[in-house]
């Protein structure tokens, strides 16, 4: 299995890039993973927002094809566990995808078109956060899922 | 106010440490805040756990005296929206306190009698983090609560 992440837009902040190759360099012990960024639409003053979350959507949508589930973050999606997100990733393993999606939209996020098209909407919170913030903390969750499956010790 | 952050250990994790630097400098325009490391309990393999976590809490509780509200973090707390959070911060800003404190505990986490004497006890998240992951979401809350005050714009 191979996980694919989603991300619309380059991660600017470096402290946030720095985060994300930091997990990426442990996940490897575990997973193979593959980043895809897609291509954000410019945001103007005078930008439709609707029109940019539906291409971005879009976007996500067709690179998804049917090459896998696709399990999208947004923030009124279901909240799960570290416990339950380690069991989630490893049913998606045992079914035996060949790839499984993580998308994050966006800063203005995802279409509600997309939700229903996604095979799960997860939430890591009810808080907001940036979006370049939602990748690490979903980097740093998968990191503690395939050690929780390994039945390792990694420190809260 | 003054908003003073008890964190027990100093932080390690490199890019962890360059984003709360990141968030304290943009704060500093909202609001005063200080940070306070709390000197850890060594953990070794022949340490009693239940030990540590009532000596750093203690250390918590010391730190705090009357000087203000303090507001620990801990998963099983109650979960705020970001909007919720601002209103929250606001408050206590209308109360006219000093200084509020908030506490995010060791890697074993905090006692059960720190959340008796807490104000307040708030969970990021029904998912584990890092205790110092769970630094960087507080500070770049902090931040989003005080543009959320200002009615500012801060993308998601």
């Amino acid at each position: 299995m191979k996980i694919i992440l989603l991300f619309v837009g380059k991660t600017k902040e470096k402290f946030i890039l720095n985060g994300i190759d930091y997990y990426l360099g442990k996940l490897k012990y575990y997973v193979k993973t593959e980043t895809r960024i897609i291509k954000p639409e410019p945001i103007k003053e005078s930008s439709n927002s609707a029109l940019i979350i539906s291409q971005e959507s879009e976007k996500i949508f067709k690179t998804v094809k049917n090459d896998g589930p696709l399990i999208l973050l947004d923030r009124e999606g279901k909240q799960f566990s570290s416990e339950e997100f380690s069991k989630l990733v490893h049913k998606y393993q045992k079914e035996g995808n060949r790839n499984i999606f993580f998308a994050i939209g966006g800063p203005l996020g995802v279409s509600e078109q997309l939700k229903k098209q996604a095979h799960l909407v997860i939430s890591l919170s009810r808080l907001t956060f940036t979006h370049e913030m939602a990748r690490l903390i979903l980097l740093e969750q998968l990191y503690r899922a395939f050690t929780i499956l390994r039945g390792e010790k990694y420190h809260k």
